[in-house]
């Protein structure tokens, strides 16, 4: 008799997404001339660069002709690919990268949740609250928790409140744990991580023997010198931690797919008889029997990212949605919110205003402003009374949907 | 202190092609000016058909323009894909599912893993012998066997012998088992199912309320008529089967990345209280959370697969395939060897002559007459004394793969 993994049924309810979906199909369903403008979601929204979509074309022409048709890639990813990443994302941070130790896949969500594979069930593990909600629930779905309580906290994960008391930056935990999720420029909150901050993480996981998942997705957003891009620009981070970076915002790959992970070679777990096991040997092992590698023409588009032209147009397109984060910030502070993020990250992070809980200024930015955003509450408990906005979008929408807001809270 | 996963530990030796590349490199830098002719890895060679093409191509420039920008797409697959394929693929053959019942995906290696995700761990998997390597690799990954006896096959796991005496076709196992991983036209020995047979095998676990993973990888390639090229064509079916489909073979996406899980709605699994949980639900659940969809424009070109013109041309390519697997089958045939499979699909399975062992037969070929193919032991102890070639390549090398092999051989 076949057994469900039951720990799926632990889940208190649909992932934020498709609840925010759900909300915003009934709402214009019930009001079909209503001009819902969407800062939810954070998805892109500016075309792809032109010299990515040149070598996106090029590479799809390539698979029309025998002579240069390509069949099953390295599941690693290609080196021109990964020699490029070192050289025109790594090296200029001074990170030194060796080729094994980068492995492209198709979504840093996908790699979050499958890096748990390489882990012993019973590690202990630290989640920030507020929190991209893919850490927490592919911890439960694999049976590392017990059942929520209350507040949606799961037994047996330990998290780490981001507040506006401690701006937004985790406290260490009180007792100790094995794998840390730590994720700068932050989803949902904006904030960033200095130097310091990060090496205080980096002594408190070599000190505890613990692994650091970095999740670095939002680098390209940092507009202020001085903050780091990567763990490793930390010292002994190579010892410690595994980095995910995205092409998805960075260079609008939402719909396209293409990501990466870095495990350093001298990152470890123990086994159970405490000999010390290299986790890039099991990740390998982990992509090369379950993954087949990316698309060979997404892999040519992610590598123009890092041309010449294709960077400045990737860059100019940055730049657009960090002024549309800019907008959003100043319009809403001057309606008197409290805002953060935003000057680093593309998101804005904001206080409800009067104490309305996170679901009803959701319900009542959709109804009364018809601009769609992220209760707060979804991305975690000490996410309750706050909201995300993303600056992903046209001028226009950002500039209407700032607006309305600012006319809606007057 | 931070545990890694030890049962990777078990796993005995780098899997199957990467110990082939690593053979064929040092032979090929050791001699530079033989001409090695790769018939092993069984990947395609014909480049993508133009109307495919065209779709890619088509899909590529939608993104570089703002007005037809695609970001995040339905982690589940978009609707003209899903579509396409309920009444292109499905309908044709008397099947009927809803959209809800497939998932898109980049793989079939990925989802054939995957899908282990959404079962109890004390789960009994049955599995042939010899058999595609990733049924038994990640199953020993997430821990649900012990180690590998000296045959390799590993404690707890139920092993199915397919051998010459029983046509390669798997006997019901004398102990129950929960999980029975089915994959016809097979993979490595070219067998394909009967009606018949696999009604045998939906009677066997409706009986016992276990779930077949269905891989049909390989339906494509089925010349004769009469054979089932979906499991759903069996009465009963969607009740008690998941199927597994992949473009890679069939369109020469093996580069491009795109396959589909069919988990029909009536199929269930139990928890420790006994309720029956839909494995749809569970499915879609690990989707949306783990996964974030297959690049769009790869779905255009998928779907265009089977478009008038993209199936008659797709058609072509696959009947230009399986012409080299009759070159390859009567060649070695009339060679005096012992040949299998090569009919209804891409793979000769052929006994070794004079008894050599799988891997000393593979070094035979690739040091006398510079072919690769793949040693049977390597899909399993069943598959000792046995050696797979793949149809996919140009004529002239199988024809000039067949000729040595016959010249070697006499």
């Amino acid at each position: 008799m076949a057994r469900a993994n039951e720990h799926y049924l632990k889940l208190k309810a649909g992932y934020l997404f498709p609840e925010i979906g759900r909300r915003v199909r009934a709402f214009a369903g019930a009001n079909p001339s209503a001009k819902v403008i969407r800062l939810g979601i954070g998805d892109v929204t500016r075309p792809l660069p032109p010299a990515v979509l040149k070598a996106f074309h090029d590479a799809v022409s390539e698979l029309g002709d025998e002579k240069t048709f390509m069949g099953y890639g390295p599941e690693q990813g290609y080196d021109f690919l990964i020699d490029t990443l070192i050289e025109k994302s790594y090296a200029p941070l001074g990170v030194r990268l060796s080729p094994g130790e980068i492995f492209i896949s198709d979504g840093s969500k996908c790699d979050t949740a499958n890096i748990l594979d390489i882990f012993a069930l019973d590690n202990k593990v630290a989640i920030g609250d507020p929190v991209y909600p893919v850490y927490n629930d592919t911890n439960v779905m694999i049976g590392r928790s017990g059942p929520a309580d209350e507040r949606g906290h799961y037994r047996g994960i330990v998290y780490m409140p981001c507040t506006e008391a401690n701006g937004f930056f985790p406290a260490f935990p009180k007792e100790p744990v094995d794998i840390i999720y730590l994720c700068f420029p932050n989803n949902p909150t904006g904030a960033v991580a200095t130097r310091q901050q990060l090496k205080g993480w980096v002594d408190y996981a070599l000190a505890h023997d613990a692994v650091i998942f970095f999740d670095a997705a939002y680098e390209a957003f940092i507009t202020e010198s001085g903050y780091p891009r990567s763990i490793y620009e930390i010292e002994g981070a190579r010892k410690c931690a595994i980095e995910f970076r995205s092409f998805s915002k960075t260079a609008g790959f939402t719909g396209v797919r293409c990501a990466l992970t870095v495990v350093p070679e001298g990152v470890t777990a123990r086994t159970p008889d405490g000999e010390a096991v290299p986790l890039n040997r099991l990740w390998n092992r982990r992509q090369t029997t379950k993954f087949n590698g990316v698309s060979y023409p997404v892999q040519k588009a992610a590598a123009a990212v890092y041309s010449e032209e294709g960077w400045r147009q990737t860059k100019e397109t940055i730049d657009f949605y960090m002024e549309n984060a800019r907008v959003i910030r100043e319009g809403l502070k001057s309606a008197g919110l409290a805002v953060y993020g935003g000057v680093n990250a593309p998101y804005i992070w904001l206080k409800t205003p009067g104490g309305l809980s996170s679901w009803d200024f959701f319900d009542k930015l959709l109804t009364e402003c018809h601009v769609v955003g992220t209760p707060g509450s979804g991305f975690g408990p000490s996410g309750e009374g706050f909201f995300r906005l993303s600056a992903f979008g046209s001028r226009d929408h950002v500039s209407e949907a700032v607006g309305r807001i600012r006319k809606n809270l007057r």
